[in-house]
């Protein structure tokens, strides 16, 4: 008979908006919420009993209910509240892991004091995966389409030429990517002080930031490091980055038929295909953990 | 013989970013732009006889040639560049209708003077339709995919029940909606002084904001015509404008199966179905041009 | 006072799927229902009161409540009882149109004889829009998404050349679009006989499906013609029809650099910028009614 | 100094439509090729040099040239040519991974003999990864986007009951999911004979319809593992197979409040949130090497 190997199983995107309300100031917090769940759940494969199943729809309704039992500090703290919940309340669930997207909302200003009005950011999404088996903690905190570009201070030449190689090489190019980033903390264990994993997520993503404007690129690869060995440098909470970065082109258009000299002003943004680099930076000696695709 | 009726043709989604380079200080313009073009082309659809026809091709490579003739001082400005060569250069070509949309980008500031890194403003999408005829302009502005949220201040009651109504009452409700807007410049004729598009796009955007955090709402449709009208009234060259706004519903999940209540904090925030309200404000007297879908 | 022009309302995209039992043989329709009613509707927007809005709530209700009471023998005809409903049971409401996309399922056969499993036909999106003022009917039938590609018998040359123009001229490429149609049905009275929907629209596919394929094309506007022309001539149901084709482009991938001779056979399937051809073809003497954009 | 871990770099998603002129008879086959590549890059990552880097423009120059030079008989094939050549023709290059995505065209029948005409089947995606470390081979084909539904035959009872459970037990329910599947071929080695892929594809695909059509459901997590144990059973060729299946929901409207009776008729089909079950399943004694999520 086939043999059953790795499963889970869970609600996946619970969207919930939390709204604080400090007199006539309001805050939110905007999430989207997905559970994983696994353990002791041969049974359901093999026979259909569902004597094991906590239904993905009361993990859906747990996501509600703890939002106001527990209030949404952060998206980590929320997932860790969630997945030590799952596995700590039903015996056959041994591991849990929660997946969360944030969408950031900016205030809007008016005259009055009443500060209730918010228009949505755009900008990056902010994510966090919090894995527990029962003991140990493992939090992947990110972002996802961080768009950046450098209009200069790229260049890319040297490379292999084999008989497919048709490219010509580059002294001042744009470099543009959106940033794809996970980083581990080292917080694994309920012994440990918590980190502040709102300062740490602004602090990280500025570091990001800095270090994609900073770096006189020669490669993608390069910038890449930068971004990861910057994070790894400045933030001793953070023992490991993933970073994926397409290459998204910026083609200096041809304007010699029509009598005009391109000066590296007029660009075709391409879509696709586009170059993908990706790596994992690490605090020496660590171990890599974020999977890789 | 069936009748050709009306038609046009272009390419569309041109993909064009225009950096202008100030020593050190870079400035980009990001456009994604269409030509329609149309006219005299009763052959081509009948026959296959291209003789009177622009290729689409060339439609395109006119957009990069005039992105480095021209500049892009705004969207509307290149879209009027765009129209008026398209009418005036090729004679069986009697119109031209340009869509543009624009895609902001933030400044990364560094400590060092160089600036020339920026992230993207995922905000909402600029939008200009420049339509021309050989005679007169017609220039639509607008905006598309403005998150906006109100966490209270909201009510809606007093609405017609019939055999298959059951929603209850609110009289304290999120509002949230995404603001798609088209407004039409009062500007139509060469020999009117051309508006200064960009900071008319930041006032206007910046009424809709206000009008929307700062109405007290009974009903979609009252908050719409509160931002129409502020737009209208504040802005003398406007003559009409087009909302349309998805209502994106939060609904207020039921928590009192767990015994825990829910004082307008914890939220579901739905995907699909959505309440659509759609209406055009116009300057008295004015006569609607803007299409309704 | 800025004046209110055109409006509607009401909910967008009610998913709808209704199962009809026939013994142990099950069919399937799977719908996706907008409804969007005006009227007398200046108060809830001039100062918020609902006393003439049916919530669109109530219009959702009503989608799911008619799915059992009248069945959907296809999108058209339950549209028409939608629309119906709203004009004729509520005073303030002058006029409805019902927005319908359906995808299509086909059966998954099985040994046995139960037959109520399906896989979904994601070829077409089907479309339909009633529209009623209580006295005619308008109804456009139609299909998006429909991808079709010659791989031969298309050329393209003998087009104007301005100085913008670098295109050389082809004598064999691929034709490829995604069909874009919309057709609209000589039915507009209660008296007159209401046509077999579901067969008409089998047909209408089929007749754009022959004309592209049979059609040799000197410009995808010839095509296009063709397309609108056959489908007049032989449906006598329908006056009209418009159709938008966008070019989806496949270049012939330049193999000399690596020695090689690419005798039509080796393409890149680009994205974007396409061509875009769009045109209305009627029956001579009708009177054009489907909106251009 | 930071240290770099795994690092892979490709040109994504390069379009490659590859048509065969047998007679008047032609063929097409439609890909969407990802390239990655890893070996000894440490240098590229930490001072820029690129002296060990084929351009990822040099590796989508080699999908075109390879689809002219090998023809595509299978995405498995055309990947393992692809792969085969990066890891033996750069000495720093020591593992390559292609990921394929293939989209289906059917013909369109004419009267004629001329048989040139396609319509792009919208059904499933198929997808093919082939990894090569210059010794072993690993090939894992798949499909996504192939939607099901059964709409009787499915149970949901006798599940885990906490304080967050609302979900009432259903004993006839709809059940239908996306699936999303990729099975791993034992050829590992050049040693082997090759399997027949297009054959393996059309029958391993035909086995999963069968399987989800002709299991009595009593969870999906029991309807998973049937289709996964039909492969594994059925194929002698497949060794591992994982499935992700998503819970497309489709809940029974409650019609009640309007006077009728829902008797498994009328759904509304959900988005979002959506349960989510995932598994690998193997045959007896495979070591499992499909990732999991």
């Amino acid at each position: 008979m086939p043999e059953l190997g790795q499963n889970q199983y869970g609600k996946a995107e619970c969207r919930v908006v939390r709204v604080v309300r400090d007199g006539a100031v309001h805050h939110i917090k905007d999430l989207n919420v997905s559970v994983a769940l696994s353990g002791d759940m041969d049974e359901v494969h093999l026979s259909g009993s569902n004597a094991h199943v906590l239904p993905t729809d009361t993990t859906k309704n747990t996501v509600y209910a703890f939002a106001k039992e527990h209030g949404i500090a952060s998206a980590e703290q929320f997932g860790i509240h969630l997945a030590r919940h799952f596995v700590s309340s039903q015996e056959p669930i041994r591991t849990a892991r929660i997946r969360i997207e944030e969408y950031a909302w900016d205030r809007i200003e008016t005259s009055g004091e009443a500060r209730h009005s918010f228009v949505r950011s755009g900008r990056e999404t902010r994510t966090a995966q919090i894995s527990y088996d029962g003991t140990r903690w493992e939090v992947l905190s990110g972002l996802t389409d961080l768009t950046v570009l450098n209009s200069t201070d790229s260049e890319f030449w040297g490379y292999v030429k084999d008989k497919y190689t048709t490219l010509p090489e580059a002294r001042d190019r744009i470099l543009a990517t959106e940033v794809h980033a996970r980083w581990r903390s080292g917080w694994s264990d309920d012994t440990l002080p918590m980190p502040d994993w709102e300062r740490a997520y602004a602090e990280t993503r500025g570091h990001l930031l800095t270090a994609f404007a900073e770096t006189y690129s020669l490669s993608l690869q390069q910038t890449l490091y930068q971004m990861g060995a910057r994070v790894i440098e400045q933030r001793p909470d953070i023992d490991e980055i993933r970073l994926s970065l397409p290459n998204k082109h910026h083609f200096l258009v041809d304007l010699e038929p029509f009598g005009l000299k391109n000066d590296n002003e007029v660009y075709f943004a391409a879509d696709r295909p586009y170059g993908l680099i990706e790596a994992t930076v690490l605090r020496d000696g660590a171990t890599p953990r974020i999977p890789t695709d």
